[in-house]
């Protein structure tokens, strides 16, 4: 059975208490049920982490390197100036999409710049809950792309 | 039934035929085979436009805002510039997902930045044919994000 | 009798229906009716263009050079890159007297740049309808600016 | 009896006498004779101002902010960094339309940036006496705009 | 008694006239009542000035650096532009704490920028009229720094 | 009682061994007994926090939005990159005063820029010891403001 | 027999017409019966097409990447800014030789990069008529380049 | 007898007392004597004038446009930003020479540039008082340049 | 018996899984035998370090400025952003020699810069394992530098 | 009988032996004895210089300006940089022509832009030896530009 | 008695020949023999130097800070650009004061910028012979700065 | 016998009589003693050059890729903007890597940017004359890199 990695990273622990008005009323908790459940639909293992480390993280997308079918990462700020997350994903050989809740491009300037994107696979971004079970399907059609 | 329309900017009608190694070798006719027979199989009526000209897409999307369900918009190297296909984006009210065949942030740094997703609802980047798919069932759950 | 040529670029066909907040409710229609009315009291013929196609604009800028006595030119949001409508103002020797709506300089930053304002006679912004008027009356004082 | 302030900022007390291939040979007393037999024939009071002061034009602004119907400010150099005479402006309610005698846009490049105009009304650029007519008219009928 | 100079800068005398979703209800006369009465309580003597003119500024700088004990100045927009006030600063010994009623970091780009703090003994920000309270109790203690 | 946090950033801890032409030499645990000692005073609890690492800065922010009444941050060079901790400073309800000991305006070109002011209440710059004992004052009267 | 499209961009419908301080005083037919003569002496055949409309112009690259031996290209100010019209060029196989009647470099800064050099073989600019002669020339000799 | 205007902007009454590592221990009084006894020397009657307000400053330019022989203009700070008295310079027909104490290239990067240098004669920088003395000689044998 | 500390930064636990084209075959663990190995044969004793966490890389260079006798620091990524590094470099006074495995300045233009440099000893780049070697041998006759 | 300059710069005795993939395996000496071929089929006598000193192609530029009908010049990477190559150009009244071997467009960003050009006639890049050739017909026709 | 290197850069050997409208009509020669004539009045003895080498220029600074009482440099366009120049001047003890024919601040913008200004003692710019000159007697009175 | 080349480039001749505070009170000629010495020890035969020219540097850079084994370059100000000289690097076969004496990147900004890095093998700076023997060590195991 195929594994995937859901990684959310800092302040995504936050969803649902943090600016409402941008990411709506549903928590974190609420987010790796949705996608805990997708997963099951589509006959996937989907293991949820959180943390607001960068270096936690990068071990984790490690990790994934080396046992996961993939990665769905939304690395949170750490989108506009982490590279040494953008090295993590280039470390390793499954696929990584990035996901956004929100539409990133629509607020401050500083979030339209995603230092991580070029070496990921795709990204998503925008289309809230949905953008992870998007990013699901992808992967598991991977083989086909 | 719910009507969306798929409008594909200048040169991806030379899909398949161009840059392959970017691009692929199936055509913008295998392109709009498969996101129709997608719209099928979730009960969505799907047309299909292409166009080298600037005006012709912002009439369509036009078009579109009165009478689509949404629009799934992939406006190829206007992505970059055209504020005019902006402002269109901006004057309907159906929502449009901007996709991308390649992920455009591995590419030229003139690729990095879309004057276009500021006003759209959601990006799909890199994720080749599946993108449309994927922006199709988006769409389709509009009224559940 | 003097011929003036009024040009609407992309989108201004969508006026009334786009963003009311920022462009109110009255249509292109209104806006042409006004402007011609107003071309009568001024005892000049006004004739009125939209398109949202850069090569069109500048087929009628060319057109206006040869026959006109002068062109109120408001280019959407080719103002802001369209160096080709910047070459087709500097190609006639009628004077061109640009027109925005809204106040450009209060909106993105994008908007804040002209393009086409090097070239042009003048400019006029942020008076709405008004500004039509503002122009019509310049163009027809032309010979003691 | 509606009042309007014409504030002239600096070196605009050179008109005439300064680089006429710019500006023309007539000076400021016939600007202000003009505008003021423009003001007579649309039953408005004129009052004209100019002062080489930043400090001078911040009163003056604010002092019509309390008893004019309207301002038209040509702030002269300062359009292009004084950040203090655009907080003059924005502190008061009463419209103020920004004119400049010559094309700016086809001047110096510092001179294609106004910092005031985000928070003028409006801007009407390059066509000389006229451009202060044709303010003046605006803001006879404002309430209409 | 220590002599505490506080020195507000343009369009700070349409305090509470201006803008007040920015900058409250209260007016300068509030202002200067309120720091004069913090003056009392902590026993020094606080004069306060206000000018719209750069130059008064600097004067009163400069009679500041002769007598006083300490400045508090508000440049305002000054704060963005006016290196003359900042070589003022430079060229006193009394320290100068600048002050600003708003967060000006969450405000427009522009006034993210201060071309007089390098010089300054420190800066408070965001906290309205209770930052020249602060000003004042550093200065009180400023041999204790 | 009112609880607020102090939480330092990295480098902190090495306060009084590090640069002392910059800092002087008085350590993390003279700041820390000089603020609890001002809390006292004013009858607030003061809690102290001090991390070289972002994420655990993140977690301590994230905990006083829930329980305590203020943040005295103090970020260290993290104020310059770290949208993560701006992030987290957005997410939580209670007042963030940002504060640093040295004028980072003075400084190299890099510390100029605070990413984290925006969506900080307020920020008080360049005066040491006392700046923390300000914010407290602040903090204390919020109320008030 | 060889053929080979020469393809002028927007406005050169004007040459001639147009700016002769720039450009001369002899028109597009001038210029086409110029470069068909040439074609005759060098045994190839010369299609000539110009339009203002972006798309057109795309469409005939497409075409002649079909058919054609070689394009002699004027994009005029799309040079400046038409990632599309890159596109397209980098869509074909045949030769693209890039041509601009005057010194772009000496004029407008605009002017000075052009974004489908890139990806054209070679670019001629300066030398009037002259240089679609010479783009003439290196395309017959193609094969021994 | 010709007459030299020697105008000097703000700070320059603080010059002696501000920053001596800088400028030396010579005040503004040494400087205008120095100045005017050298004007004796060359039989040329030279007027010294200080103000701290860039309107004082700009009239001054303005009366030696229309009596002097020359101006001597050290504009301080006002160098790096004032496009009001570059454009009072320029609207004078007298020579006017720009002179700086110290070496602005050596400085802060913000005095690097000068925004009045383009419009004056020439540019006299880091030569102390000397540097007056050589801009009177230049401005003495004007006739003969 | 002299101490030295290896510190090596994110991602470097992946050396010789990750990207092998840039990096080669050999791991950590090979990289430090051989520095180790290095370490013996000059009599110094070599303690290696390495982490994804900033945090922890700041704590390591503290604890080696109080007792080690210089640092051997890759901080990865982080070279390109982290000033918490820097500044925790500057607050040791053992010597710091930045070291690159690969030639960064040949690679992605973010890692052409470094903030870290600027506080270190010196940097040593492009070198391999052989780098690590060459800092060590520097370290070693630091005395005689 | 006419006398062309062929000027190479730095480097390209080089030719040949290195970078073959951007600059094939022709030498110098095959390029100058191809363009003399060329010189006399067109009965003009070219004479070839190379150096790697920027003050060399000065003196050369110089000469031919006294003598030459024409300068071919290859300034290699002095293009990008070389302000006194460029006053050479403009300082001789005999016409210029820049010549690239390879596309310097589609290379590294700094090649893009060429600081010689404004002041040269013209420029022809990317079309290898047959580039020099076609500057030489392009001056042998000079009087019929 | 003091000896005085004049050392000109390149292009000054074409003084008079080169751009006349902005270096007039005389000779390097003359400009030689005006300052060795001023040389001979002031009791100094003056070296005349010129070459378009950037490497010979440095060799004569060198030999001029061993036994030269004042350099006089224009480095004409190598002022913008060399700061192997700029290192020679530091390199240096006798002050070097830089001349400019020209008002260079007027001219292109890669002209507003000098490298080597701001380690040299001062700077003359605009005033023709006559700037060198007045360096002269700058130096001739460099005890008495 | 291994042949390593050390170049030195511009104002390396001045070493110990410049910038002691930068570069100590060695001179040029200890440096090549020392790194002969270094090279006797190491069984390499190591020829030393110095000069200010950029074009005789370029020279020795080709004839050692013809015949030395390596090359260490040191090439001053140079590093910052001879492109010339990285396009000779580029030329040659043999290994070259770059020192620098100081550490450039705690230096004026112009000398954080290497244009000469990318194309060479590696670099060391800041370590003094020990950064040469480290490079040579380098060179000497290259066949082990």
């Amino acid at each position: 059975m195929k594994q995937v990695y859901v990684i959310n990273g800092p302040n995504l622990n936050r969803l649902g208490l943090r600016e409402p008005n941008v990411y709506g009323h549903e928590t974190l908790s609420d987010l790796e049920a949705f996608i805990k459940e997708k997963g099951k639909q589509t006959s996937c293992e989907v293991s949820c982490f959180q943390s607001n480390e960068e270096g936690q993280l990068i071990n984790w997308i490690h990790a994934a390197g080396d046992v996961g079918a993939g990665v769905i990462l939304n690395p949170g700020a750490f989108t506009h100036y982490s590279y040494a997350i953008r090295d993590a994903i280039a470390s390793v050989s499954v696929p990584v999409i990035e996901v956004h809740l929100s539409n990133v491009h629509a607020r401050e300037a500083f979030r339209h710049e995603s230092v991580t994107a070029a070496v990921s696979r795709g990204q998503i971004v925008g289309l809230g809950f949905k953008g992870y079970h998007l990013a699901l399907l992808a992967l598991m059609e991977e083989g086909e792309i």
